[in-house]
């Protein structure tokens, strides 16, 4: 049984039955659509993909030709370990049932934060995490909304900022914190992201709390900031997400620090046939070798398919993650892996970082546009601790994997900086700007010749 | 003393200088340029580099300031190691003289290989490896060329028929071997590359030989092969090169089975003294532990700098390479990194591989292109061998640079499997085809639950 069939769920369940082809699977989902990439919302609402159902990978019915039980809104509301059953209520008939499950899996995700001054009725206000959320942005779009207002701004509000912009609406980016994307980079190049969206013509508040929302009749009509009144007609809160970690509580799982399911390698909750997988579950970061929810795309599949071979059997276990995530936005894109300096700072690291800046093709190459990159070590060990990129030719950032594949084995500034990296004009630099950050940062922390 | 000013020779003498500010550096070219980036060749016929002066990294004036002694066209013919002295050739006014050294780095590079046919003095037939090559080339094609025949399908070659194609000739490709691109790629990754020159306009003749050319004055007018006779007024001979080796000889330094010259990680020959890096040299390739000859510019600049760094009494050593490559030609972006299946299986290796294809962005997303990838891993041992790539978005083969990443520390394919990878729709699927592969390659070999 598995409560939750979007990433992590129906990652199980696919290996759940691949793993065990007798096993019986059923996968129960309180919304109305499986198997759909979350990430692409954004670009459906700006064009880039052409309906939401493209975003959905398998249907039910494809599911169900393969021998997985779907059962749409239906919600796993209660479990009882002991007796090994579930309570599941149909939204269709508002029927609560009892069903026994020999192994569960828990992938309730994570719920987008409604602050106070959020829970309205005014028409106009949405937040960002499913289907039914995009259609009715949509519709607010497609109804004629000319100003919006993005709260929060992390990567979905800078995503959407692109996004609404380009869909011909005046938007406004209200975030509490000092910076933009505050929890992913350092402040040199949260700046840059800024200056990225200011230039492309998105306002930025950064400093300012949102205390209510005004409205006429049923529609929003503007955002009242510790700063003022902002005048909107659409209003997204994008303030970030909180794991569902009340059926796994129910199931005498035990929460983590980090404020989600604590589980074992195999995804194990600790209570017997109980599993927990997906964005509302904790993993293990493997540099500093501490409990994190980082809830991203493919943290949520490959806990899925860890907990569905377990499931049915296997034995797979969750390597843990290393922090990786990148974004898009207007013609930037922004990566990071690991730590931030900010982040080995506040955990006690003796880090060191360099900042360069390069281009991302060959200098003299048409194309080509400034990279700018911060790698970050620890003094002493000369162990690659994180690495930050930025660039106007967004994809030129993905070589960020380059820092994750070395930080997955625990790699040193020097293994960077020795990598036969592949090369030509179009592609990047002779000596790529990662090999250049490596070697200023060997350089830093003294271990150049060891 | 340095004798070559291009990557190397340039690199090694301004890595001396920064280790032993007080060194007296100077830098033998025998043509009239250093310090360029011959990669960049193909791009400013092609137009995406405004002109031949814009791949000067560092004029002679430019060096010259920082200490480093240049001398243009002059030419170290010989070599006394014994006495420590070396044989200069003045090309300006033809006299040659002797000059004492205390250390000496031979970075003579690479020359194109001119086949007997090719020895010719008439007008439009060229190589092209440095910057008076590219002159001669723009020159014919300014004169009016309009059929261009290119003698070789490497990835110089392929380069250059997209450039020639772009510029307006009609361009004809003649391979002897098999298949284009077949040093660097497995044969059905060779018909994608020769796939997309041929949708493009561009006639590929594979298993055709050229006995010789026919002129009409003092112009070529065509290429006469074991296949009759192709018309042309312009050929570009790309039939590979060979290392400069003559002055290392002379110095009594050791040629290895490569034909290029044999030396330690430090580039230091065994002769006393006399160091050697660059194209004319040999590398390790850290997959196999064999001696290799991969002439690259990344390889180059390295070498140099370790050579730089010893000679001026320090301590750096070349950690070897991969055999990381890549290329555009026309949308198309290929890459390798470490073995192909046929290297491996020419090694005697117990190799395997799986081709996976995917699209390099999400596959809902706009500007997805299908993405194949193959990897290659020993068996027994699940370390990982090789990789190649292939996309008619060309940057999105970079991420070659994640297995080149894993070769480096003898990664196996279980690491890349479980490899952090960043992921957001504009970038790659959420399951990146790296992973994907990884995935089904562990399968194959039957490694994935160790």
């Amino acid at each position: 049984m598995i409560a939750g069939g979007v990433a992590a769920g129906m990652s199980a369940a696919s290996r759940a039955l691949r793993q065990n082809p007798e096993a019986d699977v059923v996968v129960f989902e309180r919304g109305e659509y499986i198997s759909y990439g979350a990430c692409g919302l954004p670009y459906v609402l700006g064009g880039d993909v052409d309906s939401f159902g493209d975003l959905i990978a398998r249907t039910p019915a494809q599911m169900r030709a393969r021998g997985i039980g779907v059962r749409l809104r239906h919600e796993v509301t209660g479990v009882d370990a002991r007796a090994r059953t579930i309570t599941v209520v149909d939204h269709h008939s508002g029927r609560s049932t009892h069903e026994p499950y020999d192994k569960l899996l828990i992938a309730t995700g994570v719920s987008a934060i409604r602050p106070d001054w959020a829970k309205t009725d005014l028409g106009g206000v949405h937040v960002l995490r499913d289907i039914p959320d995009g259609q009715a942005i949509e519709a607010t779009i497609s109804g004629g909304a000319k100003r919006a207002v993005i709260v929060g701004g992390g990567y979905i509000g800078l995503e959407l900022a692109e996004t609404l912009h380009c869909r011909g609406l005046s938007v406004v980016v209200v975030e509490k914190g000092p910076e933009v994307a505050g929890r992913m980079l350092d402040g040199e190049y949260q700046v840059r992201v800024r200056a990225e969206l200011e230039s492309n013509g998105v306002e930025i508040r950064c400093g300012t709390t949102v205390e209510g929302l005004t409205g006429k009749g049923d529609c929003v009509t503007g955002v009242q900031t510790d700063h003022g009144l902002i005048r909107a007609d659409m209003v997204i809160v994008a303030v970030g997400v909180r794991p569902n970690v009340e059926l796994a509580r129910a199931a005498g799982a035990r929460i983590g620090k980090t404020g989600a399911v604590a589980v074992n390698t195999r995804q194990e909750t600790g209570v017997d046939g109980v599993y927990s997988a997906g964005d509302n579950t904790e993993s293990t970061h493997r540099v500093t070798r501490r409990k994190v929810h980082i809830p991203l795309g493919l943290t949520a599949n490959r806990m899925g398919r860890v907990a569905g071979v377990n499931m049915a059997g296997g034995d797979a276990t969750f390597p843990g993650v290393v922090g990786s995530s990148i974004f898009k936005t207007f013609a930037l894109g922004a990566a990071r892996t690991g730590l931030t300096q900010t982040e080995a700072d506040a955990l006690g690291l003796n880090a060191a970082s360099v900042d360069v800046s390069s281009t991302d093709h060959a200098g003299y190459y048409s194309t080509a546009k400034p990279i700018y990159v911060r790698l970050t070590a620890e003094r002493g060990t000369g162990r690659l601790l994180g690495a930050q990129l930025v660039c106007q030719n967004h994809e030129s950032v993905k070589r960020v994997d380059v820092v994750a594949a070395l930080l997955h084995g625990r790699g040193k500034v020097q293994d960077l900086f020795e990598t036969d990296l592949s090369y030509a004009p179009p592609f990047s630099g002779v000596w790529d700007v990662l090999l250049v950050a490596a070697d200023r940062l060997s350089r830093e922390i003294g271990r150049k010749q060891e």
